[in-house]
């Protein structure tokens, strides 16, 4: 971290600064230039007060060399994330493919359509019991009904499930689900990050609307550091003022958190458009920018669907899909 | 609702729209033109299904006449709401202006700062408990024993307190807390909204970074549907491109909020900016377009904040600032 | 297009707002509902005034059903538009790659650099010779002449030459340009695309920083209302408020500008993020999304390019990106 | 600046780079770090290419100590810039009222508004001549007879006149102008903003929808290099998520500039949410804020305006809004 201290400061005033800072357990390399002096913070400076610092009324400005994260930091550990959920990996090397509806409707629903999309290629189920809704009018999913009628279809056609956790409330009910995911809405709902921080069990955290990467790789970073290690990142596209398009993928973030962290990553790209024909030129560039995998809301009805029904796709859209995946995949040579 | 019907759709398809709306209880206006089908919803379509409508094959676009929250809709409640606290009013009319530090730190602080806002002209106390922080390495409050602390700065100097809560776990511990504030980052946090509407209490909701207008006011409708009435809205700056300031202050929702719903709306500018000098400025524009009040950080050692520190500003310039809006309050025939 | 009335208007209101409707040669689907009327316009509402009918205080809303572009709409031209370029195709079924220097440096520079991408597969040869630079201090081109070296290049190579034209007093000078680039700054400089609008030579209009897709067809629609249909799409990023990158790349509008528009749309990665190690993951994602080809930043030695160094990759790192890009055209089936 | 130096650089990499800079006329304070090596530049680095500086290899990190622009900076002009047109000043100390219609008419049109503001007490009357629309099928402003129509209103009320320069091809006919105006989408024509940077007339220059206040204080420095240091800054919303408003009012940008530029800032409040009924509210914010002026569309029939009729307000209207803003004048202390 570089300090850079205002022109005209007293030689006391730095070195209260420089105290200060000390006490937090970091080195100061002091260096005075003509017109400013930098002080350079040596040590861990994830610890470090930035706030505190900047705040400082001699202090010109901050700049953070590294990174504030260290657990989600690929600096810190070079190899690649890979988690294991009921023999199926997921990171670098693999492309997971999590299908289902956006909700949980019924049984003969969702049997049927785990049953399409295991046979089209998926390697996951997806569907949400507990559904976060802007209007408080919207149906707001099946609750704990939804949950075990995905473990009945998981038991079915043994595709692991993954189901959205709104609050803590329900932490129990989600004991027997394979991947717990977190809502982009709840992405920095910090108690909610904790505790998921100390069960074992593999995180799906979807990025928030205007969450920067930095902060996405924070939340990460808030269950990491409680223990728990397994966390998958999930874009669902970006808040822009583009209109054409419900939100806006943001397909550079796949290189670029690869670079910064370790994690894996995979794509939504349903919820990033909010228009299910453009589902598959989406995917298609997902997996081409170096996605470990999709998550894609499949739907039998899409137009009788209680939720999202527009960016749905049907089984016969998706199995189409997934023969480009299955090309694309052997072309990067991954394995599914 | 408008519903926009694709060229060259069969009559049989457009009959079948038809019933599919009507057994949601609601009335069809029916209207062919030459190029379009044209059909007008009657009736409350807050609880119309716009999602499912759009994602039948045959909708071109839906068009919402009528925005989709009612209690919160100026519309249905013409009169401004004015909500009473401990005996001071928030809503127009009168000037509501909350102040004090980012974070309680110690009896000793909290109990000057509160003092030395009353005496300023400040009508609440603020100060944080449990803080939302983005790195899960900084600070995250006292925890309970700031609630009480607060307590003791209230007693002191009879200024209502306003303090966040983060988690229902903490809900009990707020019961003596005259507002409840939910955070940006929990403004889409369905499931606390819901419980806060079961209370009565008055809840001071801050805009999320990314929220639109609308979705702030269905986050208001989340706490109003389940019978909680007593909403302050707070803009406290939206994410955008922009990086000279933290975030930008949207002085144009108090207008627009205002006439769009009936509920009081006060402005963060420490927030907004994250700089402490534009504090002044900012206050007097939101006084100036018609807020009902300011939440201002006050903090008596800015250097020494344990968060925040660089939006904060002294006693003395809150002093200053204050003689400002009590002139502008006059001038605008309002109490404060 | 669909006009909402405010409810309780006078009939004789509604009437005189019909008659100025019907002055622009429209004619009007009179609907009464229960709360709102509602006026369907039917003919061609290109020329409509929406604004002007917009601001007349009996209308609630206006919602427009049809686009406002006619020339750039596929609607009323089905067929893709492929343009041809001294022999080559640019347009659907044919992957373009044009790459070469931000700036021309050198006549060995840029005609070293053309020889190897040309080698490696590129089809055109980029390269800018006046440079909109946000700073007046930073290097603007070398203008003329680097209109003379890149034709140099062109020689030596064959490959056509793509090239920025910034203002309409150098428009001679660029005739013998193969393909003339608006830049993003300058896709709204109505006077510039008039003009180019009137000259029969393919033009590449970058997409504004901030323009939503609907903007960037009418930026089209100015070229061609003129009687130039060569229009070439191109897709830079857009700014939100993403840091890491210095702009993001919005991958989305490949598909969404192809349903919408049959004009050829090509993808320039280096200037989307900035950051020349997330061009190979870019491209890939945008050849994979349909996009009818790349721009792509190429100098023999960044470190000492005279503009956007950070970006350009190498060309044995181009060769390498190129190996892909042509693996997936034949997978695509599609040529080069 | 401040150049952070890649871990584990080779002394000989390090000793290139310092070479390097030097040559471009600054010296380097150099300082070896633990970790990082870090280079002081000293010198006046507004000529640095930090981007060239940043594209090399060895380079983590590039710092800006020192903003970009010179002559707009507050730093090396600490008074205000108060700039005199017709007798009128502009800046600090004054409250600039600039209104009339978004676009000239007639004759009768544009003298009735202009007599009519002037005796509510508008100091400047605005009005449109060449007007950019984003579709080529809307009016297009009445070009050279505007221009004209405009002295005529100036003669009959002496108000100065502001309007708006498209293309540098007019530029003669702005001779008899007496404020340039340089329209948002023209704010980095550079070009254009170069020539006028060679004559001597005020520009107000308009800020880009997405243009950060640096880009915007680089733009006025492109004027002032050339030599015109008469640059009124003009903010007129920005382009965020939010679809309530058309754009939203940078309110932040005032206390930002004012601290950052010596130059005048004004603010249009039709522009930036294109509801009239905003606009009183967004005048006394502006105002409020600090701001030296407005900008304000006023049409005497805003129904039947030849565009943005949606964001223009009455002479009445008007009138009541200038009794509020000359009550504020005097409460600042500012004269009208």
């Amino acid at each position: 971290m570089i300090i850079v201290v205002k022109p005209n400061t007293k030689e006391e005033d730095i070195q209260r600064l420089i105290k200060m800072i000390e006490t937090q357990g970091l080195n100061i390399h002091y260096s005075k230039g003509v017109d400013h002096t930098i002080l350079g913070i040596v040590g861990d400076t994830t610890l470090a007060d930035v706030e505190k610092i900047r705040s400082n009324r001699i202090v010109e400005n901050v700049l953070r060399v590294q990174e504030p994260y260290k657990k989600a930091n690929r600096l810190f550990h070079p190899d690649d994330t890979i988690i294991t959920v009921k023999g199926r990996k997921v990171g670098e090397g693999t492309i997971s493919v999590m299908a289902g509806p956006c909700s949980v409707e019924s049984e003969e629903q969702i049997v049927s359509i785990a049953k399409s999309v295991k046979e089209s290629g998926a390697t996951f189920l997806r569907g949400g019991a507990f559904k976060p809704r802007t209007s408080p009018y919207a149906f707001q999913g099946l609750g704990y009904e939804g949950l075990e009628l995905l473990k009945i279809a998981r038991k079915e056609t043994g595709l692991p499930i993954v189901s959205e956790l709104m609050s803590l409330e329900h932490l129990e009910a989600f004991e027997d689900v394979d991947i717990i995911q977190v809502g982009a809405r709840n992405m920095q709902n910090f108690d909610l990050l904790r505790e998921l921080g100390k069960i074992d069990k593999p995180i799906l955290l979807k990025r928030g609307m205007s969450s920067t990467m930095q902060e996405f790789l924070m939340s990460a970073e808030y269950i990491m550091k409680e223990g728990n290690d397994k966390v998958i990142l999930c874009e669902r596209g970006i808040r822009t003022f583009e209109t054409a398009t419900r939100n806006t993928l943001d397909i550079s973030c796949i290189p670029v958190l690869k670079q910064k962290s370790h994690l894996p990553i995979i794509v939504d790209p349903s919820h990033a458009t909010g228009l299910s024909w453009t589902v598959e030129a989406l995917t298609k560039a997902a997996i081409a920018a170096g996605a470990d995998g999709v998550m894609i809301e499949v739907h039998n009805n899409p137009e009788e669907a209680l939720c999202d029904g527009e960016q749905s796709i049907t089984p016969e859209q998706f199995h189409k899909i997934m023969i480009t995946v299955k090309k694309y995949a052997e072309f990067e040579n991954k394995v599914m």
